[in-house]
């Protein structure tokens, strides 16, 4: 009933405390570095400035045992219909443009994660059909 | 450098073998159940029928070491370029609308992967600033 991650690299942001941090990816915001492993680089051949994809990164000191947390707006909903990293597998997700790649170095705008954030993958983005 | 999941719940497709998965999502595909386990439930108060998901799941069967593989065209691609099910952290990601809800059961529509796939989270669907 479990299985293991592997960090494949992690994310350099401003933030280095968990009030820093905005509460959803911002595309306007600060420039952001993803950098992959030197054994995953060779992962990243094809990936191009511009296109869209899915960054999942691990948001390790959440906590993992809530199922009930209140909103922005004082309602208390199911973890599952909120975005909040605490979470049973807190995994974060965004989709964002690449502005720039060099070597092992995604360049990104806006993440919303505290510096030093584990990757633990990246695929293009797709999204529903119709809506891309 | 690693981290570990928990399964929340499993899916139930209409694919028993790998040769039946389509390639991606379908958006008008055959119905799917996602279950989540009875610890969890109190989780989903809040999700409502219409509203889009985006579910993550794992590929407990992939190959976690490949980082260069070909793509349809038959070009070489690494792993972080390509939506293959094959990769360090095998972590599926599909932006799916509720159909209905029920209980534990999320119903969805045309989900690409094997019956009783393991799921890991879900959360709802953001898309980028300017697209939802």
């Amino acid at each position: 009933m479990t299985a293991t991650l592997t960090y494949i690299g992690k994310i350099t942001t401003p933030y280095h405390r968990v009030e820093q941090c905005p509460n959803n990816i911002q595309s306007q915001g600060p420039l952001c570095q993803i950098t992959v492993r030197e054994e995953f680089k060779q992962g990243l051949k094809g990936l191009t400035i511009g296109q869209d994809i899915l960054v999942l990164y691990w948001l390790a000191d959440a906590e993992r045992d809530l199922l009930i947390q209140s909103n922005k707006h004082g309602d208390n909903k199911g973890t599952f219909a909120l975005r909040s990293p605490h979470r049973p597998n807190p995994i974060g997700a965004a989709v964002l443009s690449i502005e720039a790649i060099e070597g092992a170095v995604i360049t990104v705008k806006g993440l919303d994660c505290l510096d030093n954030t584990p990757v633990i993958d990246i695929k293009p983005a797709i999204y529903k059909e119709g809506i891309s």
